[in-house]
């Protein structure tokens, strides 16, 4: 049995959800033993543990020195080291493996990819150590972000590259009638290729989640591919491109079709990002880089997962403390490290109608302020939920933020003692309040746990804020609380307009940051914080060409 | 009835052809009164007679002073003038209506296209005797691949925009288990919106063939659509978007989401491309402009097709004398001036193997020559097959070529007198031999009647240099005789590395210059001769863009 035999149900039931769009999951989020065996906790730690101090051997060609150049926002000692390889020579083995590759057609390259998210799948205690690790993810979000939901994420991309390329017949017969005359009759045959080696550059927040979507959209469509990780995120990527590279070769593959380039100097990755031969580029992470790509990556597709202004209007609301506690989440969620984290809270001057009466726009800053220091109660609870923070630039903002840089500090940031990791640096969230002029406080990106209350106008400004900021710097979420229709009906048009997913009257477990494969588009596309999204058609369908030849069919 | 309802049986049958990529066509190719109608030649003539010596109203927003820039290459008196409209204008005007053409729902934009082509193909004579007298084609072509067959290319953009579109749903229901606890309920809903004002430049020599692929897609996917022709061939566009904006005004919507921008400054062409508005440039034309627009434009996708080095490679043939002939009618076919006609033909300098026995490059020459002769002997069909030639650019580099400036000339290129048009610039092709290595000869393209013979020191260096220029210069179409199976096989592997449609022993009435829409991609948008293909996935699903709410459902 081919390996897509053997995952067709797999594959199928993911075309059918990213067509219906409702909850579905191939892998479950929770890391439980039951569902993942009995052991694999315990063989996950020591997986990982086995990692570090050691060196990391992939085999590839050109290697050269090794580096070792993550750092562990928890202070644990990683000390993995990797071999840096020749750019030219990966480019040059990457393109040699992928004629085999493009001959093996969508539907083995297919049915492999899905192999390898499985395989990817059984290891997820192993790469959760390795994103936690490295990322300073809390251990709950580094399991299911970094693992289940980036295999979902990555399965969902395999969906789409099924779906577009299954749709190309491999032959066809063109019979065109000649009236009384015999028809004129022509054999065709369509060969899907590749555009060329792909680069897929990583995060250092989410080195699986955002590298899987273009990883496998990619290799599936016929690519080499190369994955750049960021320096401080590499082990989760290194572990993922050997679990695929082992598959290639099990299977009679050229392993080189998929490889790792580690390296802390930019010039590598541009000289990379511009090779010739480099046919498309995934990017994800800060807006300079990404601009430096879409200008200077000519030769190349590039799809570009950049930073933005999230934001959330608060109009009214019927569950006042549901709402609070909604946001403070969000706010507190992995210390606001995300791309799709909230920075910006508009609220009217005049304040907002609640569940507990009006509120002015002051008290909902210190009703949320409050809302933050209830969640972060406990210790335990805290560190679990910030987690630590990824870099030194955002330890950085977090200390401009307290010292009210950029408006009153409603809440200021506080360093916290991680119980289990003394050296970690976990920090809370701060809290400040501007006004809607104020736009070189809150209208540039504070990524990290830095969060603005807006005083706006009124809920109109607020919604034509709202447009502005989109279309001019780009969001990957707007939330919305409002208890009348007329705003929900303005703020979906100004979200149509300025096309930003919009997230309405948060309260419940749903948080305006998180997005589910198969059924929430991450980003639109369609405004500056991103060219494209997780994932539909267009993110598959130029990732591939069509080579056609056509000869006479003898009468 | 709906326009969708009233062509759903259409559009369904086009998604299906585009599928299989068998023989379909949804209009009747041959100008015949029976298909068309008693009185439709009759009508179509008046009808395109009456617009000359008028001025063209469409009632656009921004209107000023009227040119009238269009030249006839049969010398016939045109004198169409069309009102300049100011660019900013109507870019004001296109965002305006593109509110309510999303609203309208990617069913009713797909149905109201569809209703728009088969006016179009009412038309088609009126259509065709424009872009005869605008470009030069001759009669039947200028039916053909004006009216019908560029129908049929709308309609495959309207049937992949309509695939695409369709398989996202308006609405899903998110119902997440929470183990003995209720499910989380979400409703999100599903908003396509289209990525902004869409930019179409047409070209001189097909402006309907070459426009309704990028004006369909981007109509159907919910773009406002300005229409930039060349300013040699306005007519053929502005009866097109007469059509539609008549139809969008009957249907109760605004016309100007469909405009005509006439001009014959490429400043203004340029500043509307570059204009932050614009959102999407399809583009058939010169690689100068080309390469302008891929550079400049990074505010949009930028859909172009531009020039390549078409070739065809001879090895052997078991049909010499249905060969010659075959390449003959390519190389005289609307005198060369298509995207697709063959520029070099690559014979090695041993000569071949034919049913006639071995012949010497030179003897291919001598008798293509002679087969090219034989097909224009008679006056009628010479002038039926070439047409006459459409830009002063194409005639200047016809007398270089006769000149001998880059080849021996094998055969020399005559004007012929027209029986109708006494004015018509009427030229046979011009034949050259060169040797390989005069690449600057045959390595540039030479728009029109302009073929070489290039003597090459065997069948594997011919397949070698043809991948060598479709890979650095690009081409839409490669040909290929061989009686050989490893020469087959090696030329599509190589044609599968440089991303280039082959022919394989065209010997009946179907060319190498020639693509069926529904199962001929034109271009595969793998090599410099175009980015993107028409038509596929990825010529319409970046088009688009999904803008997504979602809130709780209460229990």
């Amino acid at each position: 049995m081919g390996l897509f035999e053997r995952h067709q149900g797999l594959i199928e039931r993911a075309v059918q959800a990213s067509a219906e769009r409702g909850y579905w999951s191939a892998f479950s989020e929770m890391p439980s033993p039951k569902v993942y065996g009995e052991s694999a906790p315990a063989d996950g730690k020591a997986a990982f543990e086995a990692h570090l101090g050691q060196r990391f051997e992939l085999g590839q060609a050109g290697q050269g020195a090794a580096i070792a150049p993550e750092v562990s926002p928890y202070g644990v000692a990683l000390g993995v080291s990797y071999p840096v390889c020749d750019a030219q020579t990966l480019v040059d083995a990457a393109q040699k493996a992928m004629a085999a590759w493009q001959r093996l057609g969508a539907r083995e390259r297919v049915g492999l990819c899905a192999e390898a998210v499985v395989r990817l799948n059984a290891r997820s205690f192993e790469i959760a150590h390795a994103v936690m690790a490295t990322t300073g993810q809390g251990w709950m979000m580094a399991f299911q972000a970094g693992g289940p939901h980036a295999q979902d994420r990555a399965l969902e991309a395999l969906a789409y590259a099924w779906a577009e390329q299954s749709r190309i017949p491999a032959q066809a017969v063109w019979e065109k009638p000649q009236g009384k005359n015999p028809p004129i009759r022509m054999r065709k045959d369509f060969e899907i290729v590749g555009r060329g080696v792909a680069l897929v550059i990583g995060c250092g927040t989410f080195p699986t989640w955002n590298t899987y979507p273009g990883l496998f959209a990619a290799l599936a469509t016929g690519n080499a591919v190369i994955v750049k990780p960021h320096p401080h995120a590499v082990l989760p990527a290194a572990i993922t491109v050997r679990v695929i590279r082992q598959l290639l070769a099990e299977q009679g593959l050229d392993a080189n079709l998929v490889s790792l380039c580690v390296t802390d100097q930019p010039e590598v990755t541009q000289a990379l990002a511009t090779h010739p031969a480099v046919a498309s580029v995934d990017f994800t992470g800060s807006n300079a880089f990404g601009q430096w790509l879409l200008e200077h990556c000519q030769q190349a597709q590039v799809y570009a997962e950049l930073a933005g202004l999230n934001h959330v209007l608060i109009d009214s609301t019927s569950a006042y403390k549901a709402m609070l506690d909604n946001l403070a989440f969000t706010l507190c969620l992995y210390s606001g490290q995300m791309c799709t984290t909230t920075q910006a809270i508009l609220v009217p001057q005049a304040g907002i109608e609640t569940d507990e009466g009006h509120k002015s726009a002051e008290a909902v800053g210190a009703d949320l302020a409050a809302a933050i220091d209830r969640l972060l109660a406990k210790p335990e609870v805290a560190c679990a939920v910030l987690g630590a923070i990824q870099s030194d630039a955002t330890l950085a903002r977090i200390e401009q933020a307290n010292a009210g840089q950029w408006g009153r500090v409603i809440r200021a940031s506080q360093a916290i003692a991680h119980p289990d990791f003394p050296q970690a640096r976990v920090r809370s969230p701060v809290l400040l309040a501007c006004g809607a002029a104020d736009e070189q406080a809150y209208q540039i990106e504070r990524f990290g746990p830095i969060a603005f209350v807006v005083t706006v106008a009124d809920t109109d400004a607020a919604i034509a804020l709202s447009e502005r900021m989109v279309k001019q710097h780009g969001a990957l979420t707007v939330g919305v609380y409002s208890t009348r229709q007329e705003v929900l009906q303005a703020i979906t048009e100004a979200t149509w307009r300025s096309r930003v997913a919009l997230s309405i009257n948060l309260t419940g477990p749903v948080f305006v940051n998180q997005s589910a494969a198969f059924s929430d588009y991450h980003a639109t596309g369609g405004n500056p914080a991103a060219n494209a999204s997780y994932a539909d058609s267009a993110f598959v369908a130029n990732r591939f060409r069509v080579v056609q030849r056509r000869q006479h069919i003898a009468a």
